[in-house]
């Protein structure tokens, strides 16, 4: 079965599943869908993803999108994944579950609203807007704050005290590396 | 092993549990937390959840929070849930996933928004914010939309064009039906 991956490597989702692909040995084409030039709203792409967004998959005839449910499908689609990204141990995989959820109101909220209405707004064609930047900036502060405060509390050096990463450390890291933009 | 859920029937995800529940017939406790009283915000609840938020759930010693991460394990770890709630299928599970991550960024956004900043924020001392229910409202029509002419547009009376519901079609509802305020 062949895997494409559309992504555009500025979106931290996009950089998730390209990273999760790599450690775990799944090969895949990598098909580069530029956002800033709209190559995400051409016709042919809305083939592939109605929602005009990236990451998406096709999984030979299957397509995905969501980060998390794709990150979800490849873990469990691809048996040389090892367990620890998305255990197999029910109360292990609620806990990671929980902060994929809590990431989507916190962390990601905070940061895409701060990153986009400080930096990358003019690159789709928008106006930079200092409000919104500010409550993601507030939602930002206090989320990593959640992460150093509750999340990483636990031994180990992933998150729930994990000694190895989960889906949740990789699509947290991509988030937080963005912030580097 | 005893199920406490924690919850206020005024929050829509916290409905989606005992929902689920009841159709499935998992045995529970039900733990009344009065958001409009603060009763989420005592040191008794912040041991349940130091997120100081409802739903949650305490499976004999497992605490969790975030209602799509407690629907997901709920249907795992009680194996008389029927399959469409949480198919084992993988491409059918991954199109469910979808749909509960598409939820947080959209509908949930959207409507959570629209009804706090016209309705429910003066009964938790907080004043009513036009402007944000403005962004909540447009939010909340885009999602609708979406639903109208994507999610339900195949065959079957669910979302997917599935004959039975799934964790989605749950979430999704309860949503929705929060619009009744």
């Amino acid at each position: 079965m062949s895997l494409k991956i559309y992504v555009d490597r500025l979106s931290q989702p996009s950089r998730a599943i390209l990273i999760f692909c790599k450690l775990n040995g799944i090969e895949f084409e990598e098909v580069n869908i530029d956002l800033s030039k709209g190559q995400h709203r051409t016709p042919e792409y809305q083939e592939v993803n109605i929602m005009k967004q990236v990451p998406a998959i096709v999984h030979d005839t299957f397509k995905l999108f969501e980060s998390h449910a794709i990150l979800r499908y490849l873990a469990s689609a691809f048996p040389e994944t090892a367990d620890h990204w998305y255990p197999k141990d029910l109360q292990k995989r609620a806990n990671v579950e929980c902060v994929l959820d809590w990431h989507h109101s916190n962390l990601r909220r905070g940061s895409a609203g701060y990153v986009f209405n400080t930096i990358l707004a003019p690159a789709f064609g928008l106006p930079l807007n200092p409000q919104a930047a500010a409550e993601g900036k507030k939602l930002l502060s206090a989320s990593l704050a959640t992460i150093d405060t509750y999340w990483l509390q636990k031994d180990g050096s992933f998150l729930l005290g994990n000694s190895q990463p989960s889906l949740a450390d990789l699509s947290l890291v991509c988030e937080i590396m963005q912030l580097e933009v």
